[in-house]
């Protein structure tokens, strides 16, 4: 009997050590993606998050994936996670600007920062904390996640020479971009995807800003336009985890801090996928398409571009003290991080230039 | 006695169930870095990194840290980690190509690709292979670990107006841009550290390269030259932790996966550090200094300075056939990725210049 009560008290604490180092219970967080699998690496990003996610923890965390093609709602995603049917959304916070205009500044905004000095500014210039202000309104948790790479000015079927050639122009851009264009006298459209080829080659549009190199290769657009713009609208391109709050901080400390870990390891994945897609692409389309020439816009239209930008951003900062204090902190960390970008890495490539 | 029977098989599979849902053992990672914890942002990854891995791991895996102070070899860490002393060195391959020429390919190379086109090169266009097969040979697993930033030219007392003002020039400039330097006629010495100011205000040297804005400023080379220099020399400047190859394979998956993800977390941090120190340092130093101006080398240099360091790797590659491949895999990849990087954000700055 004594020996029984031994083997029972080892037993119960052999039990409970196993419980105390490890918490076996298997957490799963349902994740709802704005794009699909089948987009250029952006759509793979899920499937490698789910997978080391799940390495790390040695199966204690899992996240089940459903694309656009199962929860229909690509540009729903943010308010599903909102609402709790999701627990995470892959996506960019610009799509929401209907709902929250400064959300835009945790994705990109016209004449911005790079995505090298955007992440600086979010980590060491107090864009986290503004981050947090802004997505806990939503019962939100943002977690920025890699980029696409720069987004390209568009493709136009004429060069612009000068301001006046913007005028009444049937020009495809969506978002911010849009926005300012409209400004200047384009006659900004929203066409959709899937019927751009065809209004570009029946003029029914004169150009269209897609996004870059790899995306802009598969629409064909090259075989249309020969003027490639560079861009000015998205420079850095974010792309962002959104997460429940509550769902967040009910994990224990160490699968939370493998989740957070793995977002910001695939997310450095993505920006090197992209630096690579996007020059495989334009090899191709370089070398197969010699006539499709890369141009800048005048500096009228870049001054009036500027101008009109930071229009629309003035107007919205007097509407929202919040947008205004991030706009404020944005524009002020550009100011000291953008000297240092010219004479690092530009100034070695300017310098490789003479 | 059947009671007992039972009670003992009961406890056993609790056991062994406990060991496989989570082995319980301890690992500890022996770690020497080439970085006191002093140095500015690149001193305490380290520390950020074992307080990662210790969080995801739940305790069970430790990182124990010894800095220069204590181990005394800087650059002789990769040795230790070889000889089985340490298991992890975080370093820049660079440091030993005395040892294996090759291996500063993995750091960086005159004239060679950015950060984020090396990075691309590294997962996407081969570099991951031949590093293995580089590092394998030494029983090493190399990881990348970020970069401090592009490095700055060097401060020169007079103004570089054409090469024959290279010509006998006292220049402290140590590493493969001293090589590059030697070649056209500059007197390249290797001045250390601690001497570089007085040597600098006493013209025993007449110019001096450090590193970027963030380590230069400290050194205080501000107050004695007025020009400097964009860079060449090291453009990716990118960071390693170099680790035990039997080790990591000893590692449970799920501990090596954090491991690994953790390194590149901590790498991707490590670049935002980079960006945001070396961007308040420059602001510090154009606002104290104004006399301080940002310089480019002429282009009659510029040309040299390429052939000279082309010329020196055509010549070991002779020697090597692996140091020859790598060369070729490297300049194959930049001259793909460049002109994606040219027209993408180099394009938005070169826009914004006008």
């Amino acid at each position: 009997m004594r020996f029984i009560v031994t083997l029972m008290s080892v037993m119960v604490s052999v039990m409970s050590f196993a419980h105390a180092a490890n918490d076996d219970k298997v957490y799963t967080l349902r994740l709802a993606t704005t794009w699909a699998e089948q987009v250029p690496f952006l759509g793979t990003a899920p499937a490698t998050l789910a997978q080391t996610v799940e390495t790390m923890s040695n199966g204690r965390l899992k996240i089940k994936i459903d694309s656009p093609n199962k929860h229909k709602s690509p540009f729903g995603v943010m308010d599903m996670v909102k609402a709790g049917q999701y627990d995470l959304a892959y996506t960019a916070s610009y799509y929401y600007k209907g709902k929250d205009y400064k959300l835009v500044f945790f994705t990109t905004v016209p004449f911005g920062m790079l995505i090298s000095e955007q992440y600086a500014w979010y980590n060491h210039g107090g864009g986290k904390e503004l981050a947090e202000k802004v997505y806990s309104a939503h019962g939100l948790i943002s977690y920025p996640m890699g980029t696409t790479g720069m987004q390209m000015g568009g493709w136009f079927k004429k060069e612009i020479k000068s301001l006046a050639d913007l005028k009444g122009l049937k020009f495809r851009i969506p978002g911010q971009g849009g926005e300012v264009m409209a400004k200047l006298g384009v006659n900004a459209m929203s066409t959709p995807p899937g019927e751009l080829y065809t209004a570009l080659e029946r003029n029914t549009i004169d150009a269209v800003e897609w996004i870059s190199p790899v995306f802009d290769f598969s629409m064909g657009f090259h075989k249309l336009a020969n003027y490639y713009y560079t861009g000015w609208q998205e420079p850095a391109s974010e792309i962002q985890m959104l997460a429940n709050k509550k769902k967040i901080e009910a994990l224990p400390a160490d699968l939370r801090a493998i989740l957070e870990v793995a977002i910001r390891s695939v997310g450095s994945q993505l920006m090197e996928q992209a630096t690579h897609a996007n020059a495989e692409a334009w090899a191709n389309i370089a070398k197969e398409y010699p006539n499709v020439k890369v141009q800048q816009f005048p500096s009228d239209v870049m001054a009036a571009l500027k101008k009109a930008a930071h229009e629309i951003e003035d107007e919205q900062a007097a509407k929202d003290p919040v947008f205004k204090e991030i706009l404020e902190s944005q524009r002020a960390y550009l100011t000291k991080v953008r000297p240092w970008t010219l004479m690092g890495e530009y100034g070695y490539l300017k310098q490789l230039e003479k």
